[in-house]
């Protein structure tokens, strides 16, 4: 007898465990359905940037399969169709078809809640006003790109200086904008410590962006047209042509709260090692709807991420098709380029660690992306952190240019197999003099590091 | 009461451990003598090539610190005084001063045997003629540069193409030669296996580069002017203006071999972890003559390169200077630029798991260096390789253009962590557009591997 997999939400890790239980059972043993209230499926939302930006010409070198394609493959994919509803114990879904208005419940075997994120909106005056912009999907990034061709003036604000803020502050200097990034901490780029966002606040200033920083937005000034005009801080105001709000996301689980699943603090799902949701047998989440396990402090945490949804995506289709397959959790790797920069970090910066219970050393380092005489070598910065006593790393950012950031990829290794920096000090990296100077960056900072743990033993 | 070390050698090993020894022993409690049979130190060979090409202006470039600067820090750098004569017994060395004539005896408390590699000169009529080049020293590269000079013609012939053979005939072409490259294997590029240096092949081809394959050098045409004119196979002969052998070097080991210092197959020195030659507490050895743990098959072998000289220089520096270090081995990490294409590897060939009693499935993925819409996204190919029943990685191949190279630096500290390709599946990657698919393709080559693991259980 057949059985039914009912999928809400089509990107990244819905539309990976459709392809993936497809692969694995045929349409006479599993029925597979999925719901997106969205008008696009299986689409890079990390590229929306550069597609604004004009880096990527057309909307479609984002999507990477349309939903006639999954339809080929008998995946039941059902667009602008919302989840209303969640009955566990009816094991079933109510939709609404958000075209026809129609409203209907669905039964399910297994249910994957495919979610994501939305922007946060904080709760301020003139939010909801035209004009007013998150970055989340790709209709959101359609929504920036109407609005941009209607709108003459061409002065954005970008609040939140996190990834997604950064990004596309550079992605609106290069339509032309001026631009005004305003957020709250002493540096862009929160994702790194100060000291090394600072770095990248040189290299944004140099691109012509203001930046505004430790400041808080207290309001959205709306014009008579009822368009967003400006952007208002406790002693500044902003004008605006377009709002941009990069202030971050949080798991998009109403549904799953409605339903009485279970949270965790930041409001994501939390499941088991196989994306099973606590305590569920038949429901499985994955992506930016759930906690992950951060492994270098051992505590799940909200870390949305294309990389981290597909392989989920993989997992629970695997366990779904009748395989087997874990997801253990992350060290908290990212990389990103901004303007000239490539920035990238790993593990816990010192907040983080501080956080975590952990007493560390941390040490920085400059060197060069290439063997110092050969062409192109350029500067690089890399810190290290690392446990007192143990010498265990504990984190690693990187900001430099071309050929920077991937070594974060070293780190994030060595962080998953818990090396020492000592142990690192040994590794066999690659070294050529168009690739590296004798002594990698990563292992310079090692070394220092090392020296640095020994001192404070 | 002070003592005297003596360094025979000043390059990577012989001046890192200098320079460590010195930073923990002053003067007045250590006396560093170092021997340099050459007229350069503290250079880096692997830049020979760029500078031959012409990518690298000036040979100054290559040297990290001069003779002046080393004597700055109290340590007697002896410039072209050969090491002729060891006497274990009575601690000391026998010097010939190139320069004057003058042979003199010289005591030590520790020894340090820094004296790298020598080209291998295959026993051929003619090889020893005018105009047949190795390129390991500066010095070799300074006689080849001078060759270059004085020579009208414009046909070069490299014979072997591995590492130093490929970059050569790369260099060649820049400076306008015909270069025909002369190899025994199937295809060039030895340190991959044969389908990879297939890629590295046809790149070759394009830039005009003759490749002849599965030939076996039976001698060099000698002129009447006693100059080389020609590399002879047994069924052609290749007019040639310069000969370069790019065939691989061996550790210059002959002064040990005479002191009856232990050696292993390759002829390099065998030492413990803290690089002290076995047997002799106060004999230490690193860099390109000495044999190092190859930590995947658990061999001993010859892999001269200037990263491990420069880490055992300082392992032994720090020895020596009364502390603790360790070189525990390497996994077989090489990466090279060849054309426009980036080659590189880490543990274990096809045929080096074979040779090591392994068995192993082998997997090769077709992915790209970033997303597939960012500009710039060019092909790259991975193969990895993965022993059978447990999943253990044993070695990866990576053949792309830019951003592919250092991506092996994954695979390398994955190697050292002796993981699965199960679990590198699940590791947290940087992820971002501009530098990586959203499954990065080292991932993807371990999900195929992981596949092929367990078919084959």
């Amino acid at each position: 007898m057949s059985e039914r997999l009912v999928i809400v939400g089509a990107d990244a890790t819905g539309m990976s465990a459709a392809s993936q239980a497809r692969r694995m059972r045929r349409a006479e043993d599993l029925e597979i359905v999925v719901f997106e209230r969205g008008r696009f499926a299986s689409y890079s939302a990390c590229g929306i940037p550069y597609w604004v930006g004009g880096d990527v010409a057309e909307r479609d070198e984002l999507i990477a399969r349309t939903p006639g394609e999954h339809r080929e493959r008998d995946i039941d994919l059902r667009m602008r169709c919302e989840v209303v509803e969640l009955d566990v114990e009816g094991r079933r879904v109510r939709v609404a078809d958000l075209e026809s208005g129609a409203r209907y419940w669905q039964d399910y075997d297994d249910l994957v809640l495919a979610t994501g994120a939305v922007p946060i909106r904080p709760d301020l005056p003139g939010i909801d006003a035209d004009g007013v912009h998150g970055v989340q999907t790709l209709d959101d990034g359609q929504a920036l790109l109407d609005t941009l061709e209607r709108t003459e003036g061409r002065r954005a604000v970008v609040v939140g200086a996190g990834y997604i803020g950064v990004e596309m502050a550079e992605a609106m200097i290069k339509r032309g904008y001026r631009v005004t990034l305003v957020h709250r901490g002493t540096e862009p780029m929160s994702t790194l410590d100060p000291d090394m966002g600072a770095l990248v606040a040189t290299a944004m200033k140099g691109m012509g962006i203001e930046l505004v920083c430790e400041a808080e937005v207290t309001g959205i000034r709306v014009g008579e047209d009822g368009r967003a005009c400006g952007v208002m801080t406790e002693s500044a105001e902003y004008p605006a042509d377009v709002v941009i709000l990069g202030i971050g996301v949080r798991p998009a689980t109403e549904l799953a709260r409605a339903a009485g699943l279970p949270l965790g603090d930041s409001g994501g799902l939390r499941t088991d090692l196989a994306m099973r949701v606590r305590g569920h047998d038949n429901i499985w989440a994955g992506g930016d709807c759930v906690e992950v396990l951060e492994l270098v402090s051992g505590r799940f945490r909200h870390i949305p991420l294309g990389t981290h949804a597909n392989k989920h995506g993989q997992v629970i289709g695997a366990g779904i098709g009748g395989g087997y397959a874990t997801f253990p959790g992350v060290v908290g790797t990212a990389v990103s380029k901004v303007c000239e920069l490539e920035v990238a970090r790993t593990g816990l910066r010192e907040d983080e660690a501080r956080a975590a219970g952990l007493q560390f050393v941390t040490v920085t380092i400059e060197s060069t992306t290439r063997a110092g005489y050969y062409p192109g070598a350029t500067p690089m910065t890399v810190k290290m952190i690392a446990e007192r006593i143990t010498g265990r790393l504990l984190g690693t950012q990187i900001v430099g240019r071309e050929g920077a950031a991937k070594r974060v990829d070293i780190a994030a290794v060595a962080l998953t197999a818990r090396m020492t920096v000592e142990q690192m000090t040994a590794l066999d990296l690659g070294y050529a003099p168009p690739f590296s100077p004798v002594w990698d960056p990563v292992l310079v900072a090692a070394r220092k590091a090392t020296a640095a743990v020994r001192n404070r033993r």
